[in-house]
């Protein structure tokens, strides 16, 4: 197979943006020139790599190339930095999932070191399916809590977010004025992440059973914070979440906790960007998170 | 058309929850129930009204249909709590889109002091265009910077948020020494939201021309403006959102603005709670953010 990378970064530049256009803008070239590449890589290859959609999306043969372009042009950028041609359009960028209450709080300072020498495309990781996400060739890496490693991919564990109930000490004492009794929990409001955030009835399963007090639905992480420190309703706040935040809350019923498991999943690459990235993550997930399982 | 109320009912929280059984949870009845319900209204309507997919997708006609059940639930609603049948499920939810923007800044503490009377369905604006969210019946109001009312709805002006590009001071010193040259800004990396995000490319287009400096993507709006706290990026951040922050941000180039004029639309439907979420969401826009136009 004879490749070619500009092809190759065609290919990249238009899963990454999405569009010919977006592929186009980041490469400096026209988008039919970017659609020219793109062909050319089809008949090299012998195979349809993208559905033309909007934006598009990658076949599984797409995949297998993509993720050889994206290690190529990683180490590329690394061959190129160590020989002193730093020219700004070649820091590598690491496209990653990130679970939204892991992005408002351990994450970004995480990865703010490197900085300079990555530019990290972070994803959320509830818009989609992260694996999905991993298999499309959309992210290479992601923070999830999905322990399975998708297939070309390693898994290694983060350690465990903890939640508790909680709410504005106003919320309590109107709600709450005899603590976290069941007749209270049937009906006071709670805020709720989005609709596939089960966390506060999996909390009421175990305490009260099946009920459905009203809902409040603020799909965004530190909003959510925010919505349960102006007293919208109760909510499962991550205890590092509630370290960070300056809204004052209150831990109505302390023994309850839930934990999720994190992982880190990334695809099967020698990088020497990678394995900084995984580095750093790995290292501020030991002194962030609790210990695994 | 012989209306049931229970029927319209299963429908509302099968195009809330996304599926049968979602919405069998909401009703406390079984899923074969909603599912008998679905088709006894498209039998009483004589159309197809849903598209049974994973989420549902409403049809031209379920939207009709769901617009005359929300009103409906939503007066049902409104006239038990008059008459003091305030049981907790009767609760009225609005499902509102909000840009990611103003749901960390100023909606918030706006829709705070009604959460007792009225539960707020919020959806990220980001996520799908508004346009369809409001013609696919997921939400009746919106918050969006789209001024053209869609068809059903009405748009009111709320005001402009201003944006203005941003750094930590540590970046500033290193990549802004001489102020925001055009040399410093072709090469200094970026923060930018999400592939629709232009803000940032705007004023780079104003200031420089075409370039693409390294960008760091950050899909989170309270995430985003800790990114650039962090020092990965300088970014278009909102004065209101600047504000409300503990990070450290110097506008580096203090002439340059970028105004987002925001609107309110909402479904054409005379009920005293969208009416109050309307007047504490315009009474809050004005308070808030500069003059329109």
């Amino acid at each position: 197979m004879d490749l070619d990378l500009a092809q190759l970064r065609a290919l990249d530049a238009t899963v990454r943006g999405g569009t010919l256009e977006a592929a186009a803008r980041a490469l400096h070239i026209t988008p039919s020139a970017v659609s020219q590449r793109l062909r050319a890589l089809e008949v090299a290859t012998g195979r349809i790599l993208l559905v033309r959609s909007k934006p598009v999306q990658v076949t599984d043969s797409g995949r297998a190339v993509l993720g050889l372009a994206r290690q190529i042009e990683l180490l590329a950028a690394e061959v190129a930095r160590e020989l002193g041609d730093d020219e700004p359009d070649r820091t590598p960028t690491l496209p990653i999932a990130v679970n939204a209450d892991s992005m408002a709080t351990w994450v970004l300072p995480a990865l703010a070191p490197l900085a300079g020498d990555v530019c990290v495309d972070l994803h959320r990781e509830d818009q989609v399916n992260t694996s999905a996400l991993l298999r499309a060739g959309t992210v290479m890496a992601a923070v999830t809590a999905e322990a399975a490693p998708v297939a070309g991919c390693t898994s290694t564990p983060l350690g465990t977010m903890r939640y508790r109930p909680m709410a504005s000490p106003g919320f309590v004492r109107r709600w709450f004025p005899d603590g976290a009794a069941r007749e209270a929990l049937a009906r006071a409001p709670v805020v709720v992440f989005d609709r596939d955030d089960d966390l506060q009835h999996r909390y009421l399963r175990a305490r009260v059973g099946e009920v459905a007090p009203p809902a409040h639905h603020v799909p965004a992480s530190a909003e959510f914070v925010t919505a349960v420190g102006l007293g919208l309703g109760w909510g499962m706040v991550p205890d590092l979440q509630r370290r960070a935040t300056t809204a004052d809350l209150v831990a109505f019923d302390p023994p309850a906790v839930e934990d999720v498991a994190l992982h880190w999943q990334q695809w099967r690459l020698r990088s020497a960007t990678l394995d900084r990235v995984r580095d750093a993550v790995l290292t501020a997930a030991h002194r962030e998170l609790a210990p695994a399982g």
